[in-house]
C-alpha cells in the first residue's frame, strides 16, 4: 500500500488556497500511484480556526471544500481534517473530524476523542468528544485513524480517562495513521517523537504521522511529520519548517511490515537539530507567515543599537528580504554615541535602508505642552515613557503612511516584569522576541554571528539599557538577567510557587519582588501584540491571567 | 432548617479579604441560629481565577483558607466553592468543588459535573468533570448540592450528554442548593430565572441559589441569588449588584414545603428592572471594582464633546465620585467650537475638575519631524492617527505622573469595525463602552438624562465625528449606526453568516463591507484594553479570533 504524507502550510479561512494546495498534492500523489494521501488535522480550515467555528457559514465552507476535494478522489483515497456537524440531539455542535475520501465521495468520518484544552488549546470549546471506535478498511488493510491528541494519553498519569488507541487496537488494525496540528515549541519535537515511538512500539504497528507547518499568528508549526515502524524506530522524518510531500510503500509479510520511500533509496532522518536553530527557524517562519497571511510585504522597526532590536532585525531580514525591512534610529538626548553607531553598523551589515529621526523636538514639545501640569515636579517615569511613546508615534506614522507593519522588539524577560512602555516600545503588529528570554536573545545573537559579525559585537557586549534617562541601566531596576531569567522560568514555564523557587537557592526578596512584578504587569501584557511562541509557556493565548487580582502582589 | 444565602464580592487571589468576608457572614449567620450558610462557586479564590489554578501554591492557599473557615464552623454548617486536587491517577489535576463544612472540619466535597467551556468560560481547561453522584445528609435533610452549570442542561438540545440533577433526583433529595459564578449580561438574569424555575418545577424541589456580585476586570457579576419554591415560584431575590445576606426558614409538612424569610414578613422580589438600568448599574460596578481591586482611586479621560466620552465620564463619576475623575479636553485645529463648549458643560454639570491642553503644537512638531519622509505626500490617515496618538501620549503622561488610570471611551460599533486609532483613542486601562453599541450609547445617554440634562443635549444630537480632519463625519466611512449596529448584532451576537444577514433585507454590499471590516480589525482589537462585558457576546475573552486569517476578507 502506497501512502503519501502531505505536510502543508494552510491559511486559516482561505478555503480557495487551502483546497488548491490539497488538490495539487492529490494530483501529484495520483500520478505516483499512491493509494492514500494523508493531510493534517483541520487542514481544510487551517489551525486554529478558533471562534470562526461558531459560524455555521464557516463550517459549511469547510464541508463544501471537502466535497470539492472528494470529487477528485477517484482511484486514490485522501484523509483530511475538517470540522463536521454533530447530528445527535445531545452534545456540542461540532466534531473535530478526519474525513476519508475515495470513489469521488466521503466514505467515512472519524471524530477526535481527546480534545486538548490546556495552554494554547481550546478544542473542548468547540467540539464534542468521540465515544465510538471503528477502524477503517481500505484495500484489504485495517487502519486505526486517529487525530493528534488521541495518541497522547500514553503516559503514566494520563490526562484523560479513556484511551482511543486501546479501543481501536481491539479491532486488529494493520497500521496507525495520525493527523495532527501540533504547534512548535523548543521541546515539542522531542516529546512528539517519544509519544509516537511509544505508540508504535506499544501497539506493534507502523505509524504514519502528518503535522502542519507554518506560522498562524502566534502559533508556529514545525512539521516533523514522520513514519515510525512497528518496532518504534523512526523510519523517516519530513523536512522541518517546509512544505513536503513524501510517498511510502508499506508491505506486510508474515506479520512483519516493511516500509520504503518510493523516491529515494535511503530514508532521511533529520540531522540532530540544535534548540537554537529550531528557535531561529521558527521565528523566521513566524515573521514571514504573519506578513504573508495578512497580505503585507514590508516591515519597519526601531533600531536602538541594543541587542533585542538587532536580533529582531536580522530575523526580519531573513524572513522578508533586506529590501523589505526598514530600520529607524530614533535617538534622544539620552542616547549614547555608540547606540547610533551600533545601529547604523547593523543596518549596513544587513544592507537594509534606514533613517535617523531625532525625537528631541517632539519630546521637548510635550514637556512644554505639559509644563503647567508638571510644574515643580521632578522628572520621573512619566518623562521616560513620553520618549518611548514619541518613538512609537513616529514609527506608527511611517507604518500608516507607507504600509509597513511595525515589529515589536521586546523580549520575554521585559514582558514578564513589565519593563517596557505600553503604547511605546510595547507597540507593534507582532512581537518577535516576546517568548525569548534576554539570556536566550544573547544566545541567538551569538548563533547569528557564528560565521560572521552581523550583529555588532558592541550591541552584544554592552550592558543593556533603555536609555530613557542619563546613564540608565536595566540592572538599576531589575536583577541581573542571569538570575532573573532563571526565576522567571521556574514561575512561568514550571508554574512553581514562591516557596519552591526560594528553596532552589534564590534570594527570597528577589524572588518575591520578581513574582510581584510579573503578576502586577498583567494589565500591560493584556495590550501587547501577539507573541511568536517558541516555548512551552508563552505569554498570550497560552497563559490567561486575571488582571484585577491580588495574588503574590 | 435555616438556610442563609451569602452573596458576596470576592477579590481574586486575595485570600485574606475573601476569608474574612466569609467568616463575618458565618458569624452573623450563627448569631441568627442558621443551620447552613451558603457561599458561591469558587468563592475562596474569586472567579475566574484563570491560570492561577495551574499553580499548586495557589490551590493550596485556597485549601488553607477552607481549613481556617472550617475550624469556625461549629454549630453551623457552610457550603463554599473552592478548587480541590483530583487524587485519582487519571484525569485533570483539579476539581471545581463545593466544600461542606461542619463540626470544625470538611465533612463532604462535591465536584462539578458540567464544566462550561464556551464564550468567557474555560472550566474544562482546569477541571476534571465529576462522574459520581451522592446527596448530602444534614440534620435529617437530604441536599442535592450542585454547582452552577450542573443545573443548566435542562434544555431541549442539551450541550452535555449527562444531567447531574437526574442522577441526584434518584436519591430523593429534599432540596436543591446551587452555588454559582454566573456573570451578567443584559439577558442573563431572565435566562437564569427560567433555568432555576424549570429545575425547581421539574424535580418538585425548593431551590436555593447563590451567585457572586462584583466586577472581575471584564466579567461583571450581578448577583440575582434567589430562592425558588418547589412549584417553581420565585420566593425571593437578593439585591442585584450589592452584597447581601438573607436567611430563610425551610419547613416540610406532609410533602409540602414552606419557605420564610426570618427577618421580614413579606418576601422581596426585585421590581422589574429595565435592560438599560441593568447595563448602567453593571458598568458603574465594573469601573468601581476595576479600580478598587487594583488599588487605584482616580480616573482620567479625554473629553471630546462627543457622546461616548460623555457617557463614560458620567458612569465614572457615579463609580468613583466626582473628586476622583479628571477630564482633559484636547482640542486640535479640527475641533469644532461646540466640541469644547459641550465638553466643558459636561464637566461643569458633573462638577469634576478638567483641563484644556491644546495638541496643536505637538502635532505640528511631528509633522515637522517627519517632513522629509512625508514630503510631497497628501495628508491622510497617518496624520489623523498622529493626532489621536498625541492625545494618548498626553493622557498617559498625566496618568503616569499622577497615578490616574486612563478610561477608554470607544464603543462597540467602533471596536467592531476598527474605527479607532490603535495607541491613540484605543488606549486605556479599561474600556467602559466597548461592549455597548453606538445606538445603545444614545439610549444610555438619554437614560442618564431622564431627570435632568447632565450630558449636554448637543453631545447627543450632533452627528458623530472623530474630528481628525476638516468637517469629518463618522458617516463618511461607516454606514449609519442604525444599520451598522443591526448588522453587527447579527454577526457578532448571533453568529450569522453573510447570506443569512443579507436575507434579512440588508444591502448586500454594506453587509459584505461591514463583515470584512470586522474580520480585518482583529489585529487591532487584540491590543485593546479589557472591555466591561454587558452583552452575551463581547469582544475579549469571550470572542477568540485568529488574526492572520482570510475569512470574509
Amino acid at each position: 500500500m502506497k501512502i503519501a504524507l502531505a505536510q502543508l502550510n494552510y491559511h486559516i479561512g482561505n478555503f480557495e488556497s487551502n483546497t488548491n494546495n490539497i488538490l495539487n498534492c492529490i494530483r501529484k500523489a495520483k500520478s505516483m500511484q499512491v493509494d492514500i494521501v494523508v493531510f493534517s488535522e483541520l487542514a481544510i480550515s487551517g489551525y486554529p480556526p478558533r471562534d470562526f467555528l461558531e459560524f455555521d457559514h464557516f463550517v459549511s465552507k469547510c464541508l463544501d471544500s471537502i466535497n470539492i476535494i472528494a470529487s477528485e478522489c477517484i482511484d486514490i483515497a485522501a484523509i483530511i481534517g475538517s470540522p463536521s456537524f454533530n447530528h445527535e440531539p445531545k452534545g456540542k455542535r461540532l466534531y473535530n473530524s478526519a474525513f476519508f475520501l475515495c470513489d469521488g465521495k466521503v466514505t467515512a468520518i472519524r471524530n477526535k476523542t481527546l480534545l486538548p484544552n490546556y495552554d494554547v488549546f481550546d478544542e473542548y470549546r468547540y467540539f464534542e468528544p468521540n465515544r465510538t471506535f471503528e477502524i477503517i478498511k481500505y484495500k484489504g488493510k485495517r487502519i486505526a485513524l486517529t487525530i493528534c491528541e488521541d495518541l497522547w494519553n500514553i503516559t503514566e498519569n494520563p490526562l484523560y480517562v479513556v484511551n482511543p488507541m486501546d479501543e481501536l487496537a481491539k479491532q486488529n488494525p494493520d497500521l496507525i495513521i495520525n493527523i495532527a496540528a501540533s504547534p512548535f515549541n523548543y521541546e515539542q519535537s522531542e516529546t512528539r517523537k517519544e509519544i509516537l515511538i511509544s505508540n508504535a512500539k506499544h501497539y506493534n504497528l507502523p505509524l504514519f504521522y502528518v503535522n502542519h507547518i507554518g506560522g498562524q499568528t502566534e502559533l508556529l508549526f514545525d512539521g516533523g511529520s514522520m513514519v515510525v515502524d512497528n518496532k518504534g524506530k523512526i523510519f523517516e522524518e519530513l523536512n522541518y519548517f517546509e512544505e513536503d510531500l513524501r510517498i511510502y510503500d508499506l508491505r506486510f509479510k508474515n506479520s512483519e511490515c516493511k516500509i520504503q520511500n518510493v523516491e529515494i533509496e535511503n530514508s532521511k532522518l533529520q540531522t540532530p537539530n540544535s534548540k537554537l536553530l529550531f528557535i531561529h527557524d521558527a521565528l523566521v517562519m513566524g515573521i514571514k507567515d504573519y506578513f504573508h497571511k495578512l497580505g503585507f510585504k514590508q516591515a519597519i522597526l526601531g533600531l536602538s543599537g541594543g541587542i533585542d532590536s538587532a536580533v529582531t532585525c536580522v530575523l526580519a531580514v531573513k524572513a522578508m528580504g533586506r529590501e523589505n525591512v526598514k530600520g529607524v534610529l530614533l535617538p534622544s538626548r539620552f542616547s549614547s554615541d555608540h547606540s547610533i553607531k551600533d545601529a547604523e553598523e547593523l543596518a549596513k551589515n544587513l544592507g537594509i535602508s534606514y533613517e535617523i529621526i531625532e525625537i528631541e523636538e517632539a519630546f521637548n514639545t510635550f514637556e512644554k505642552t505639559l509644563e503647567t501640569q508638571f510644574a515643580g515636579l521632578p522628572s520621573d517615569l512619566a518623562e521616560e515613557n513620553i520618549q518611548a511613546r514619541v518613538r512609537a508615534v513616529i514609527l506608527m506614522a511611517l507604518s500608516n503612511k507607507f504600509g509597513y507593519i511595525l515589529l515589536n522588539t521586546s523580549n520575554k524577560s521585559e514582558a514578564a516584569v513589565g519593563y517596557g512602555t505600553l503604547y511605546g516600545d510595547m507597540c507593534g503588529g507582532i512581537s518577535v522576541l516576546g517568548d525569548v528570554y534576554k539570556t536566550q536573545v544573547y544566545e541567538l545573537a551569538n548563533f547569528i554571528n557564528k560565521d560572521k559579525e552581523i550583529i555588532p559585537i558592541n550591541s552584544i557586549k554592552k550592558p543593556p539599557s533603555a536609555e530613557l534617562r542619563f546613564d540608565q541601566k536595566d540592572s538599576d531596576s531589575l536583577p541581573e538577567y542571569e538570575i532573573l531569567d532563571k526565576i522567571l522560568f521556574q514561575y512561568i514555564e514550571m508554574s512553581k510557587g514562591p516557596d519552591e523557587i526560594i528553596a532552589m537557592n534564590f534570594d527570597k526578596n528577589i524572588v518575591l519582588k520578581v513574582l510581584k512584578m510579573v503578576n502586577s504587569s498583567e494589565w500591560k501584557r493584556y495590550q501587547t501584540p501577539p507573541i511568536l511562541r517558541i516555548s512551552p509557556k508563552a505569554f498570550g493565548m497560552g497563559r490567561r491571567m486575571p488582571i484585577a487580582a491580588k495574588y503574590l502582589i
